[in-house]
């Protein structure tokens, strides 16, 4: 599909994110006013609140967007989803009658602010990346045992925290917790030392379940993907995880970025995932390429510093899609709602320049990687993780937008300290 | 603490659960009406809800009952929980004057249906049981080292799921999962062979946090306390539970006793936990008993048969309290919120008749179990599994009333069949 043009003509560039034919969906408020749901074009958000309200957007059983999260969009099911990129579309593109009504409701980029775009029901974190695991297992376990006996059979995910999901640009407190060496004498409590960020996608569900569905329904219960970053305390992680799993770990902070990429959006761009190196059972098996080729990327940039790009992957590089982790997820009957987020698991690439974190890049702390005016290891105090990705189209890009979040210094005392 | 008499003739016995000294929070309906909140006293439910749009129960802040769920009380705050019970006992004890206004809301126990009485936010599970991960401990690994090196440090605990949290009453249907034992070949996809119960007692978190919280702050957040069957599926479980611990295994259901039994209540009934094996760190030591000596029992009913009592325990038995658990789920800065169940894990006292899980009683499923015509290694379909617990006052009881669920046969062929 080529590129659809824009009377906005910020959209209609080969480099950005927002051309029409991508319309991600997002939460802004301008200054103190209320947030509301917006719709990303060019250089700018339409404001689809306002335009629902004026009747310029008009969806059967509506409004949907009356509210400053995309659940009740979500909701409303596949055929309003298809019904509002139409009349966005229509709204939009470059041969539009409507432009002087719907020019007043854009807003630029750089002056609102951004909100979660949806309220996070349950959030679930996979682990469906085939080099991260593999570098992991190797780490801890040895390269000949690295992935564990049921890696290859199922799409193996623990249930996260949603509460601790914030939308990019809000900062992340440095942890505490209880941290201990395996040589190491009784635990101390202390703040984490080896604080990491993990690169994945998320998949929105945005249709319910009850009992089990098929991996091609799993598939359409999916709204759409945004970036992820899975912050992560190694340290606390590595004393807690026997046998329960990851816990406190992971519950400082989720970092979604701000926008939701529609599946249709995404669509052009499908890939299998990769020759399966032993047989799914059944159920798991894909009716089609259910995965998608999303050029990935991570910066760090220090306090006062400038951005060094730590690497560069590809969201094809799963080994499981979304699809199948949602339809692993309901086999024992297990409910999904509207806001449910699954985490993709670190993407990881199969060079070291293509690693999705920290704990890899640097090979657990031992290998620290040189940065422009430094060196890391893990996360320093004052530094900027920046997560950016976009499927590559023909003179266009659909693009995630920045999903970016600053780690601050520990509380001195954290009892009662908020965060 | 003596009996309160009511003029509420049923709450006045020694057997009953629910006399004027308990007043436990749930939600019911009468036929076809709206679920409204009500409280348990004697073989009658109060309609709070009434009780509180006529004006007879007046909250400041309020109206607070005025939705079918306990959560917008809770958020109310302790000074409004305090005011409740107040309100309420003055309105139901023997002598009150307002017994002809209140007497039109009450309603037979037996002629209401039970609903959930919250709304589920997020779950957590815990596994703060000695003789529990002992027992598990040694099943799995050996008894010289059952225990996970941090479990005497840390109450350790997963997220669970809280979508598939429900009422005591409601059918638990057998779930399909990959089955796989140490030496199968490849695994199948088949319904679980080893379904269990987990007896534990949930507590309900009644205010919400930033940032960590002391034990004593989590104490005065949790607002009640409810039976908890913690259903999981042992096959599953084995195989999917290294690294990222359980999931499938324990999202098929968790029932939920119907009725909350506020801290309040339990007051007189306060222990403290047993002696610490190695000391803890200054961050988890309680500042007084926040422990509570509760008798639990399970008793397991054949389709066609009567009900056999499995096991008899105290929740006296568990080395971490509820308070503890709380401040651990904050440490790393997890945000709580009004509404989060944490499950203590399970309850197994230090005797064969004691132990909490079919699991244990049946020690892997190697001594099956005697019952009432017949035997039992896992449940069976048909089973119904319940739970009863209560505090033993002088002259009363502080019941919760019973949490009961029967599990039903597998689906055929689990894919897009419902629950």
């Amino acid at each position: 599909m080529p590129l659809q043009r824009s009377w906005v003509t910020s959209a209609n560039t080969t480099e950005g994110d927002f051309p029409l034919n991508n319309l991600p969906c997002g939460v802004f408020s301008v200054g103190p006013e209320e947030p509301r749901c917006g719709v990303a074009i060019g250089d700018f958000v339409l404001d689809v609140t306002a335009l629902e309200a004026d009747g310029l957007l008009s969806l059967a059983g509506g409004p949907f967007l009356d509210v400053p999260f995309w659940n009740d969009l979500m909701e409303a099911g596949p055929a309003v989803w298809v019904d509002l990129r139409a009349q966005l579309t229509a709204l939009l593109n470059e041969h539009s009658q409507t432009r002087e009504r719907v020019e007043p409701h854009l807003y630029a980029l750089s002056e609102v602010g951004l909100h979660l775009p949806f309220l996070v029901s349950e959030y679930t974190d996979f682990y469906a990346g085939r080099n991260h695991a593999f570098n992991v297992g190797s780490m801890f376990r040895d390269p000949a045992n690295a992935l564990p006996p049921n890696w290859l059979h199922i799409p193996i995910g623990y249930n996260g925290r949603a509460s601790s999901v914030i939308v990019s640009g809000t900062d992340v407190r440095r942890p505490w917790g209880q941290l201990k060496g395996a040589n190491d004498p009784p635990p101390i409590f202390a703040p984490s030392r080896r604080f990491d960020f993990e690169l994945e996608l998320g998949a929105v569900v945005g249709q319910p379940s009850e009992g089990m569905v098929s991996v091609a329904d799993a598939d359409a219960m999916i709204f759409g993907y945004v970036l992820l970053n899975d912050w992560s305390a190694r340290d606390i992680q590595a004393w807690e995880y026997q046998p329960l799993g990851p816990f406190q770990s992971k519950a400082t902070a989720t970092t979604l970025g701000p926008w939701i990429v529609m599946r249709a959006a995404l669509q052009p761009f499908r890939v299998s995932t990769p020759p399966r190196e032993v047989p799914l059972l059944p159920h798991l098996q894909e009716p089609g390429p259910l995965l998608y080729d999303i050029a990935l990327e991570v910066g760090l940039t220090p306090e006062l510093g400038v951005e060094t790009i730590l690497s560069r992957t590809n969201y094809a590089q799963m080994y499981y899609s979304a699809a199948q982790q949602l339809c692993h997820h309901t086999t024992c009957g297990c409910p999904m709602n509207v806001g449910d987020l699954l985490g993709s698991g670190t993407i990881s690439g199969p060079t070291k320049d293509s690693r999705g974190s920290l704990l890899e890049l640097s090979w657990g702390g031992k290998e620290p990687l040189t940065i422009t005016g430094g060196s890391r290891t893990f996360i320093e105090d004052g530094d900027t993780v920046t997560l950016r990705g976009h499927a590559q189209g023909d003179g266009y890009r659909i693009g995630f937008g920045a999903c970016s979040g600053r780690v601050i210094a520990a509380h001195a005392n954290p009892v009662g300290s908020g965060r």
